[in-house]
């Protein structure tokens, strides 16, 4: 058989289609004219805040994307299919940030970044199903670690549920909310190695 | 000899260039201004719907690029350009799309799409065809999941023949035809899977 | 040591800024509004020329670079630098084509043009004496196609003088020499190669 | 265990942001429109000389990070959150270029710019920390190469601090002394290396 696929270029592509979602973000950073007001301040730090956020965003499931499809994972030929929704998916998100921010207080433009995040976790979700599925033999049970990885994925499915609902009630607290969140998480991931570590 | 062609920069360039045509796609869907009516809410929608199709189809393209490349093929020197000449017609898609969506019912917009589809089939069915011939011995013959690709590459070519009728024709069905055919392709594709599975 | 140097990130960066630059040329083509007047259509197909000539040229370099440090090439240390130096021009293609397109008649932008690509060419050449002197022990000679390589980059250079008498002459005609010279150049590589074949 | 992090991704990643961000840059450069008046020749070559020494802003930082990460490196798992913290400062550099590019003598664009460099810096500096106390065995001290590295990355902390200095104080003079810091570094190092060899 000559034509295989390749997991080499599953990644390559994957991390080129990332590496750009992260860059133009800043894009849409608008250079401020003139003095700073402070008005002008205002929009200009809620700009950088609203970038630094979505950049996390990014970036959270990067690092999950980069685990999945770590060394010596197996990647199912269906995965190749499903990637490719996932990242067709998170290429929204510098949209639904760009009309987030600029229209902070409207519910349409929270409930779209909502829905964006929530097919993403799902597409992440469905990932790491299929992932654990064609890699662990059947005597073998998940690790700590990768049980842990699993049960994260699961855990943002439920949190973007939360952020649907904040964007039809308070729409224009979700950006808080979903810093709130990260840093939440990025706190419990590390008491919980804290604790494992002296365990 | 100290210089020699590099697959795995031919490889590299091209997945870089994939990426970017996927990303730059989404900042053609202009962020909503003020509330959504029901015309402003029919344009994003819209244009939301033209976004994923031109990803699925660059997808596609991948799809095969990724597995015509793939590991234990050897590339022969001719591809290094016509490879470039392939990508450069593909850069050309996110233009092409941009064009359509802003003029739906242009006759020169939707042939224009049709064109550079059938460009980059035929492109991608000479790779096709000149990688078979620098990899199969004189003594073997394709294995069955490789004819399916080739076919594959030449159904393509037939089928951009038929969008460049519509675009004669009915322009501004286009997208919705290439829809229905990439949700034909795949239906197939998943039932034959199927069939051989079971058979 | 810690701290190295490494090949692989030279030429993952180089192939992702090369991948950039090709691709955001494309989004100079100006999408055409309403219908298509025959002015229309002339600056658009005269865009889209633009946009295939200078990929070529970006494509061209591209082939000289995956050869020059290709496997089983030694990098020297010098050339990290050299390398951004050549990339920082490179990087400046997209923004002469766009001016150049925009003001075919203008000297001063077929001048930029022509500077970016002598000043390209020169960092070429240097990259290839450097490349070769790094790599060719003292009783070697090069090889006849690491010869051919190398005349090329030194002829690409005497060209590149040629397009800045023509910039200074018939800056109108630049692009079309540069046209004539790209298919002039492909032409006779097809030629020796073909006559190498046979004898 | 399944999922684990990999280092060939986590330099894929950071390959394709420094990818776009050294290429994005270019797009600031604003196409002049009609005749080059003698101020609007002033306007282009100063938005030339600010894009190629932000050019080598990043050039420099990605030469580092090239080292920090290169061959034989065992990278510590806290790096993989590091490192985005640092990309996502790295991707503010287009946004402050083109602000203090745009007001060269306004204050805030200058302390921006200069409050960007100096986080960068200290991100860059705390990985120096981290990937040579995970490398370094207890036994073992810092080669001399290792050592210079470190201590420019320590210089380059102590630099941006001098240019939150000037562009406190004398903000249209940041971008000259960037590039003479640029210069003197580059000069120091050529030297230094100089008098290593022949000594």
């Amino acid at each position: 058989m000559l034509f295989q696929h390749s997991k080499d270029r599953l990644v390559a592509i994957s991390d080129g289609v990332f590496a750009v979602v992260l860059t133009i973000m800043v894009l849409d950073i608008k250079i401020p004219t003139g003095a700073l007001s402070p008005a002008a301040t205002h929009t200009l730090l809620q700009e950088i805040f609203t970038y630094l956020i979505s950049f996390a965003v990014v970036a959270q499931y990067w690092q999950y994307h980069q685990e999945l499809f770590g060394p010596g994972i197996q990647v199912p030929s269906s995965l190749y299919i499903l990637n490719m929704d996932y990242l067709s998916l998170l290429c929204l998100l510098p949209f639904v940030t760009g009309w987030l921010k600029n229209s902070q207080t409207s519910r349409y433009a929270a409930l779209a970044f909502a829905v964006v995040i929530a097919l993403v976790d799902l597409c992440q979700l469905l990932m790491f199903k299929l992932i654990i599925r064609a890699n662990l033999r059947p005597d073998q049970s998940l690790a700590n670690h990768d049980h842990e990885e699993y049960r994260s994925a699961k855990v943002m499915v439920v949190i973007s549920g939360l952020y649907l609902l904040v964007s039809l009630t308070y729409p224009h607290l979700l950006l808080l909310v979903i810093f709130a969140g990260l840093i939440f998480r990025a706190g419990t991931t590390w008491l919980l190695r804290r604790m494992t570590a002296t365990a």
